[in-house]
């Protein structure tokens, strides 16, 4: 006889571009009894169900709804393994109803970009035993169940964020497992670390990338035709990073603003160093500062993460 | 019988990324009776001539070389077709070879990336009947001739920048014609339009690439070692834009300090602007930003230039 699946019966909170892409790999590799998509959006449910990501597909707003709605009370209760993808700010009053709700032996876990905020949450509602905060670095800049797909995950970095000695050991092999089934590398940090990662690698570029996007919206008109027409040099790899989900980046700075601020504020003090560059006409520091970065990138490349 | 190659001898002066992609096209539609490949890079020359991307390889330091150099002066009097694609630095130096060498007749040309500059040189040394300054919007970030390739300038634009009522039409029509056969679609407008549009589609977006890898380069050694590892988050895609050419970056930003500079100012504005909006937690001031930074993509798409 064949092993049962690994994950049980799996409900995914939060069904867009990462949790519908997890939905293909728990389904694709057998991982799940059954898998049950709740999301805020009746249009991400109808895409979902029209592409067969879930067995049963639920509206839920978390935010308005009763707590003692029947249907999602339901799912919750007869889940083994609940995956919440939802954007930061849903995160305490989904966690919230996962703890009214959810058996006292499921596991729980999340995807979220900030994790000193759900390891908050989830202290404060005492789930720290068997809720493994984890965060997959991998994305694109599209968003929706239409736009994931299985291998978003594969040969990239999963980072956990359990809590040091109480946390389950059982709760984190299962959901290192999954990231593993998924072709991610699993790490485990603190969650005050990797958001100070994070700020830096992911935090700072987008809201970079926002800003340098919307710059070039407040030029004159006959400039700001143009930026699009010659955007190759450089601006377009910007506009991709800046065509990312409004609300989850809303979330993430709202929800990391220590980090970001301190890492803004260390950008600013390099661009002043290169404007006063620039000012002067002192190309020697202009040409050593690019020299330097340039090093960064071979790095990266080595480290296949190019 | 058949047409003459359409440029006759052809010298192309630095023989980077962009000469030798231009130096493909040239060859692989026959549009030359002969070209000579100039650099001031033996390593340059040495991987040319081992792709045979040319047909005669000389040394030529311009900032340093007698203007009397026999080898040099006999390629510039036997060209009819003259390409500059030297970093930016170099312009008025070959410039004045070219005026001192150059056939009365020879059609000269250029590639660089602010052309305010180039119009400089060219009206100092009164070659604007002949000289028709360009710039292909296209590049990578990789330099040298192995990593050129003739479709670099497919469906990409080219900006011609000549002087109104002085430029010869043939002139015109020659460098133009150059282009088109290289896949681009050529556009017309003046230096300093062209410059201001390059500051923001271009120089600002490398600027802030540059900066950001440079910010990471400055942390803590525990967070600085996971920035590579976790760089697929965003911080990838500003460590490939601040891998370009160092020298290449200097001349540019060294030579269109006015328009970079008020972009970087700009930016600035719209980076407190959101900086306060995080520090203060005004959500809806980030979402409506980030929503409409998000719509210019889907202009690029639209425009084809994604």
């Amino acid at each position: 006889m064949e092993n049962p699946p690994p994950l049980g019966q799996v409900v995914i909170i939060g069904f867009g571009l990462i949790g519908s892409s997890l939905a293909r790999v728990i389904r694709g590799k057998n991982l799940a009894f059954s898998l049950v998509a709740i999301d805020i959006s009746q249009t991400n449910l109808d895409a979902a169900k029209s592409l067969n990501l879930a067995d049963d597909y639920l509206y839920g707003d978390f935010a308005h709804e009763s707590p003692m709605n029947a249907k999602l009370a339901q799912a919750l209760a007869g889940a083994d393994f609940i995956v919440i993808a939802t954007p930061m700010g849903a995160i305490d009053q989904v966690v919230g109803w996962v703890k009214l709700h959810a058996k006292q032996t499921a596991i729980l876990t999340d995807v979220g970009s900030v994790k000193s905020l759900v390891v908050k949450a989830v202290k404060q509602h005492g789930l720290e035993r068997r809720f493994v905060p984890g965060h997959p670095i991998a994305g694109t800049e599209n968003s929706g169940p239409a736009a994931g797909f299985a291998e978003l995950f594969q040969g990239r970095w999963c980072i956990l964020t359990p809590t040091l000695g109480v946390t389950d050991a059982d709760a984190l092999a299962k959901v290192k497992f999954l990231w593993q089934q998924a072709g991610s590398a699993v790490e485990i940090m603190t969650a005050a670390h990797h958001d100070r990662v994070l700020a830096i690698t992911s935090h700072l570029p987008h809201l970079i990338a926002y800003t340098t996007v919307g710059t070039a919206t407040l030029l004159e008109e006959d400039v700001q035709g143009e930026v699009i027409k010659y955007s190759a040099g450089g601006f377009r790899d910007f506009t991709r990073i800046a065509a990312s989900d409004p609300i989850m980046w809303r979330d993430i700075f709202l929800n990391n603003p220590g980090p970001v601020l301190e890492m803004v504020q260390r950008l600013q003090e390099e661009l002043a160093l290169l404007q006063r560059a620039i000012r002067s006409g002192d190309g020697s520091a202009l040409e050593s500062y690019f020299a330097r970065t340039r090093a960064i990138r071979r790095k990266i490349i080595e480290a296949k993460q190019a």
